[in-house]
C-alpha cells in the first residue's frame, strides 16, 4: 500500500460525473426494453459530419505528414502561426480586434477552462449557476474557494455583478450559456468589465457557442475593448465546425493583462502550456484552418442553421404547450422549466419512461438547475420531428 | 492591474526553457553568417516521415469523419477500445501483460508526465539528475520539495535508491534516459521496485524510448511484476512511429496503486482527465493504432535502425577519439564528456562556431550534467556524416 499523499481536494468532487449518471440510467432503461426507440437529447455532443473543406485540408496534411520534404514534427507550442491567424481573422469578421500571438491553441475549451486553475492563486472564485460542471470541478480540486452567481427567471439566468462585494475575484461566464442558451448583451458585458476593472478580478469567458449567435450580441467579450485588462476568452472548434471528435480550440490572453505584482497572464500561461501541455496535431490545425476559411465557414454556418431549425421545432412546441423556457435562439440548448412542478431527475425519468427521451437534467448543472431541464438541438432532423411529436401527445 | 492572485510557485522555474535558448543562439550565429550551413543535432525531433500505414489508416479516418454514417463526435475519455487494445498487444510483444482497461491515452508523455503532478499531494519527489526538465518544472510549479537523484560516470547514470532515507517518495525514473542513454536492467528496476514497495513510494517510469532497446534490457517497469502495486508508467508513440507533430501517447495506471486510505490511483486519474483533458482525435487514434499493427510496427523499427546507425556512425567517432560518452545503443543519444574539461555550454558554442553542428548543452538537463554534452541520432544520414566529419577534423 502506497504511503504517498494523494490530492485531497479530489474528495470534496461529487461522485459521479452528470453524464456518467445519465448514461448508466439509459442502459438500465434499454437493458429492461432491448426493443425502445431511445431518443438522445442528452449530452451536447454534435451529429453532422466535418466540414468538406475540413475534409479535404486534412488529407492534404496527412499526406505532407507522409512524405519526407513535407513532413512536420515538433510545432510551435502555442500554435502554427497560419492558424492563429486565421483565427484573428475570424474576430475581425465580427468587428473584434484580436492579435495572433495573443491566441493560443489547445485541445479543447474543457482543458484550458481546468488547466487555466493552475497558473491561479487561491482567490475567491464566482462561478455562474446553473453552468458547465467543468468550471466548479476544475477549481474544487485545486480547493479554491467557490460562491455562485445564481441564474433564475427572474434575472433569465443571466446574473450580473449587482450586490457583489467589491473586492478580486475569479469570474467565469458563458455566453450563449450552457446549459440555458442565454446570452449576455453589450451592455451586460459592458457592466461586467466595469466590475472586473474596478475590482481587479480576472474574467474567464467561454464563448464556445458564439457561432449560433443570430442576433446583434456580441460573439466576444472582447466587443468591449476595456476587457483586454481584465478578461481571457476560451473558444473551440467543436461546436462550430464540428470537431468534436477532432479536437481544438483557443484561449486568448492579451498581454495587457498584468497583476500589480507586475505579474504577466500570458507569460504564466505560455510558461504552463509549454511545459504541461503538447500542441495540437499539424493534420488538426490544417483542418480547423480550413474551417475557418470563407468556404469552411459557409459549410459550418449551413451545420448550425439545420440545428437551430431543430432548437426551432422544439420551442414552437414548447410555446405551444406554454412551458417556460430559455434558449432556443442563438443557442443549441432549449432550458425549459420542469412542467407540474416536477424535479429535474424526476422529469428525466419521465421522459426517459414515457416517450424514450433522453435529456439532461437541470440539477447537474447546479442547484439552480432544480427543477429545470436541458434539451439540446444536436439531434437528427427525424429525431427531433419524432420527439417533438412525442412530448406533443405527452405534455 | 489585476489584484487577483497568480500560482506563486511559478516564479521558482527558470525564466529561459533550455531549448528557447538553444533557439536563441543559433538564430544569432545564422544572422552573423547567413551563408553557415548550421546541422542541429540538439533537439530529440525525429525527422523520417510518418510510416505508410500510419498514413493511410489517417486517410481512412478522414474519411469517416467526413460521411454522416460514420462520424464519430465525443470520444471514450481514456481512449478507444481499439487503440487500447493494440497496445495491451504491445506489451504482450515483449512479454509484459497490461490490460486495456489501466492504460489511459493521452496526447504526449510530457504532457501526461506534467500533470501527474495534479493528482499527488504534497510529497518529497526524486528526479534523476540529468533527466528530461519537465519532471522537475512541473513539480516546481506545484510547489513540491524535491531532491535530485545523481547520475554520473561513477554509476553510469544510472542512480540508484542505496543511501536513501526509508520514507515514501514520489520517484521519476526514465529509462532510456533522456539525456544520458543509459538504461536499467532487468535487477536494477527489481531494486528499485522493491525500494517503492518497501517505503511506500509511487515510481513514475517513463519509457518513452523503449522502442530503441536493441538488448534485453527491460522495456517496462511491469517487467517487474511487484511493480503494479507502486508504478505509473508514461510511454509515447512520438520517437517510436514518429508521431512528435501528430501527438499520441499513453499512461498505465494499474488499479493495485491503492494509498494506506484507500485512495486510488487509478481513480483520481480517471477524474483528472475525465474533467480536465479532451481525448486524443480519432484520426491520430486510428494512426496510432496502425502504428501497433504487424505492417506499421516493421516500418517503425524500420526508422529506428536508421536513427540508430546514425548514432553508431557518433559513437565510433567518440571512440576513435577516446572521448568518453554514454548511450549510442538501444537509445537514439549519445552523452559525452565535453573534451578538455569544457563546460557545457562553452562546449555548445565551440561547436557551433567552429563547425555549425547544433547540440544540447548537458547542464540544461540539471547541475549533474555540466561538462557533458547531448548530441541526437535523429538527423539525416548525410548531415550526420558531414557532422562526424566535421567532428573528425577538430576534435
Amino acid at each position: 500500500m502506497m504511503k504517498i499523499k494523494t490530492n485531497e481536494h479530489y474528495s470534496n468532487l461529487k461522485q459521479s460525473y452528470l453524464f456518467s449518471e445519465i448514461a448508466k440510467r439509459v442502459q438500465a432503461y434499454k437493458t429492461a426494453h432491448p426493443d425502445a426507440d431511445v431518443i438522445r437529447l442528452g449530452i451536447g455532443d454534435v451529429t453532422l459530419p466535418l466540414p468538406q473543406t475540413v475534409v479535404e485540408a486534412m488529407h492534404r496534411a496527412v499526406d505532407e505528414m507522409g512524405v519526407q520534404e513535407t513532413f512536420r514534427g515538433y510545432a510551435p507550442d502555442f500554435g502554427y502561426d497560419f492558424l492563429r491567424q486565421a483565427i484573428a481573422g475570424h474576430y475581425a469578421s465580427f468587428g473584434v480586434t484580436v492579435s495572433p500571438e495573443e491566441i493560443f491553441i489547445s485541445d479543447g475549451a474543457k482543458s484550458d477552462v481546468g488547466n487555466f486553475v493552475d497558473i491561479l492563486g487561491d482567490n475567491t472564485v464566482l462561478i455562474p449557476d446553473p453552468v458547465y460542471p467543468v468550471y466548479l470541478d476544475s477549481n474544487l480540486m485545486s480547493g479554491r474557494t467557490v460562491r455562485f452567481l445564481t441564474g433564475n427567471e427572474e434575472n433569465g439566468f443571466l446574473p450580473m455583478p449587482d450586490g457583489l462585494e467589491e473586492m478580486p475575484y475569479v469570474i467565469y461566464l458563458c455566453s450563449p450559456n450552457n446549459p440555458t442558451g442565454a446570452l449576455y448583451s453589450l451592455d451586460q458585458l459592458r457592466q461586467w468589465v466595469s466590475f472586473a476593472n474596478r475590482t481587479g478580478s480576472l474574467i474567464i469567458y467561454d464563448a464556445a457557442y458564439e457561432a449560433f449567435i443570430s442576433g446583434t450580441e456580441p460573439h466576444s467579450v472582447y466587443a468591449v475593448a476595456e476587457a483586454r485588462t481584465c478578461a481571457v476568452e476560451i473558444c473551440s472548434f467543436s461546436k462550430t465546425a464540428g470537431f468534436t471528435g477532432t479536437r481544438c480550440a483557443w484561449t486568448v490572453v492579451p498581454p495587457e493583462l498584468k497583476t500589480v505584482d507586475g505579474v504577466s497572464l500570458q507569460a504564466l500561461w505560455g510558461r504552463r502550456q509549454a511545459t504541461k501541455f503538447n500542441w495540437v496535431p499539424y493534420i488538426v490545425q490544417r483542418g480547423a484552418e480550413a474551417a475557418l476559411s470563407e468556404e469552411g465557414m459557409h459549410e459550418c454556418m449551413e451545420h448550425i442553421s439545420y440545428y437551430m431549425e431543430n432548437a426551432a421545432l422544439l420551442a414552437d412546441l414548447f410555446r405551444k404547450k406554454g412551458i417556460t423556457f430559455f434558449g432556443g435562439v442563438s443557442s443549441p440548448y432549449i432550458w425549459l422549466k420542469c412542467p407540474g412542478g416536477m424535479k429535474s431527475w424526476e422529469f428525466f425519468d419521465y421522459l426517459l419512461n414515457r416517450v424514450q427521451i433522453v435529456g439532461t437534467p437541470g440539477e447537474g448543472f447546479g442547484a439552480a438547475g432544480e427543477g429545470y431541464f436541458r434539451l439540446t438541438s444536436f439531434g437528427s432532423r427525424e429525431s427531433t420531428v419524432e420527439a417533438v411529436r412525442r412530448l406533443d401527445a405527452l405534455l
